[in-house]
């Protein structure tokens, strides 16, 4: 019944923080994984230039290979799994092994935002797999539901936090009320962030976990250029408090929500209710909530970076291959195929949303009422107004005082309007704060 | 490449809530579900005794049959979806529908709990598999992760919210202070607790799905009748309220640890700290979180019962069922086989905890001194007391006060000996309350 310890022989490409975990899950749990699938996973290779990171790591000698070609021209290697990361090499590496008829696991997702579909092309040219579990969420397994366990269902909205040094940033910036400065210095202290954060930081690499995950969700092609992203780096403290304070918690929120007229994809630091799960998700943890049309709210959470839960998903992703369940899914569902038309996205100014405003005015009678005037004339229709005193020291400032407006739901074409308007005006002594306060998708059932 | 429209013809069993419920999907669906699979999934008989229900959804006449033994006997159904419930009359229908070499689909957690390795022992005999994602958490993919989402990970840990009734009357007595009674009462008014609640609010409902969630993460045959089980129904909104005040929120947890000796299974209401992800699922929603060796901590979130949410679990493992992936994973992977060794399970008196304790003592001095003396006289050792004065009204009884104990961690046994004592001296006027303070589980990695 059970085939028992059929070998299957695996090279990994590139031997970093994932590469490293990835095989020494493959060797330490060797044992483990024989027992749970029957299979019997052997680490043959590792290719690199450099070893230092598997020496350092313990792996045996006898795994390092400076060459691709060895690999490739190696007939018993079936899995080539590329964990070298950027668009260039590993591009061209992955095209390499899928021509050489190898199955592809990779964890890639800046070049598979960009040339997922390409290369899931290529591949089923080749009559070989590329999976891809460890390209969005670490070590959750969110690729598999989305194209396995929510298979049944129309996906109307995802909302995922999928970034875990932002997410880490915006924890302490909640909790501690620091500055953004202050806790990416913390979060690079506590190696949550790279000494160039800008990937991160700047919700470049949400995009392209979203652009992933849209993908696959909605079975269209996504333009990953033409998705708006904004990050958390020029993001105040005062604005995170003012938001506390109304009961919302700052999040980067990585959306994709199918409208009547397309898709309206988006990266960008929102406010979102303290009661809905996504904004109890704190530290490195990332989630993605999903809404589907049958299953309603289903959400998924784990830790979405770091070497051990990403070779999890590196792993998870093997065995199936190994299984050949893997190119069954690949073969019959719409998996971004060449077929699937270029999705229909809405350019953002078409938005409907309900907005946190905040405007730095002249502490002067008269301001709030032609403010208030300003957006009404644009259709915008207030539900909150806060104006409090600064206490000395917190970014407090001589005759300047913040206005926190909250509107009801309103275009972001409106809202942008009256903010020039106002800017135009001197009225708002700075550039306005404008983010959009995200509501709970209603379920569709 | 992709294989089109290939029909596939089903069967259902039962059409109540979700047998009507999974029926609409598979016909409403139909064009969806072929666009996304490549499967044609055509259902062709709703069997039951009573088509009421299917009248009522509109569903169409022709597919009525009052007899299994009609879908036995045509060679064009291969798949057959349970739906009766209870383990007699739908235990006898999977097993005639195995032997008749269907595969079957089925929702049936009591039956599982029960018979699970017999039942899917009898599948690989004939060939076919049995499916069930929908016998725990509803629409929440929890089967699919567990067996191939996490397949890289020793699981060391499930701590599951699987009841939503239960869930739903718990976060109704933790957000308005209400009593059991009547947060049922309001409960069964809104429809999510049946006018005979006892399956969920004993625990039992939960106790299934551990048994199964279980016996797919440890490989280890699980005795249901040993895993001990409590039930919230004699829960009161004193201890909930208590509870509340040290930071802590109550919930109906389904729990599996894998400790030295063997694994720890129990149902039980317990205290979690309001910072756990689970302490903030509420309502009728469910949530299970898994501890990996190499993920750390996933949760999996979102309705756990319900026609359309537990009708995408049905669909999901019917689609994987028509294309093979089903039968690959049941082959291969180590799924509930005869050969899995019976678990070790510990018993609880064994088990190391913290504890909440409540005990209504006479408004005497020295009392306090007595109880925490015997608490003291068993190893016990004491995290922090709470002695209040009650408000008239609020379950005010003259001259009785609570006294409110929490304890560092204390082997069960040497708490209830306490307990014993302290009732045996009168010093206790009631049962004290003892409650389970359950802490985050570290993460192994």
């Amino acid at each position: 019944m059970r085939k028992k310890h059929a070998t299957i022989d695996i090279a990994i490409l590139g031997c970093g923080t994932v590469g490293g975990a990835a095989a020494l899950a493959l060797v330490k749990d060797r044992e483990l994984l024989e027992n749970k699938t029957g299979l019997s996973l052997n680490l043959k290779y590792i290719v690199d230039k450099n070893f230092d990171n598997a020496i350092k790591l313990g792996l045996s000698k006898k795994l390092f290979e400076p060459k691709l070609q060895t690999v490739l021209a190696d007939p018993s290697v079936s899995i080539v799994v590329e964990l070298i990361g950027g668009t260039t090499v590993a591009k061209d590496f992955i095209e390499k092994a899928l021509m050489a008829k190898k199955n592809v696991v990779t964890a890639n997702k800046a070049l598979l935002a960009h040339s997922g579909a390409a290369l899931l092309s290529l591949a089923r040219k080749n009559h070989v797999t590329l999976a891809f579990e460890a390209s969005c969420g670490g070590g959750i397994p969110i690729v598999r539901a989305l194209v396995d366990g929510v298979v049944a269902n129309r996906i109307d909205a995802i909302y995922g936090i999928v970034n875990g040094t932002c997410n880490y940033i915006l924890t302490q910036m909640i909790g501690t009320g620091r500055s953004y400065q202050d806790a990416l210095a913390d979060a690079q202290k506590a190696g949550l962030a790279e000494a160039n954060p800008s990937l991160d930081v700047s919700g470049t690499d949400s995009a392209h976990k979203l652009a992933i995950l849209s993908s696959l969700a909605f079975g269209e092609k996504i333009n990953f250029d033409s998705v708006p992203v904004t990050g958390i780096d020029s993001l105040q403290s005062m604005d995170v408090g003012f938001g506390g304070e109304l009961g919302y918690v700052v999040k980067l929120i990585a959306m994709a929500i199918r409208l009547d007229g397309g898709l309206y994809l988006r990266v960008h630091p929102v406010f979102i209710s303290r009661e809905h799960p996504l904004a109890w998700v704190s530290g490195p943890f990332n989630a993605i909530s999903l809404y589907g049309h049958r299953t309603g709210h289903t959400m998924y959470y784990g830790r979405g970076a770091g070497g051990p839960p990403t070779a999890s998903a590196i792993v998870s992703d093997i065995v199936s291959t190994a299984l050949g369940t893997q190119k069954l899914l690949f073969r019959h569902l719409g998996i971004w195929t060449d077929r699937t038309k270029k999705a229909k996205q809405i350019p953002y100014s078409e938005i409907v949303s309900r907005f946190y405003l905040r405007f730095m005015v002249n502490d002067a009678p008269g301001v709030l009422a032609k403010i208030t005037a300003a957006l009404g004339k644009n259709g915008i229709s207030i539900a909150s107004v806060l104006q409090k005193e600064i206490p000395e020291g917190a970014g407090r400032q001589r005759g300047k005082v913040p206005v926190v407006i909250t509107t009801h739901m309103a275009k972001e074409k409106n809202v942008r309007k009256a903010l020039t308007a106002l800017r135009a005006a001197k009225l708002a002594l700075e550039n306005p704060v404008c983010l959009h306060i995200v509501d709970e998708r209603e379920e569709s059932f």
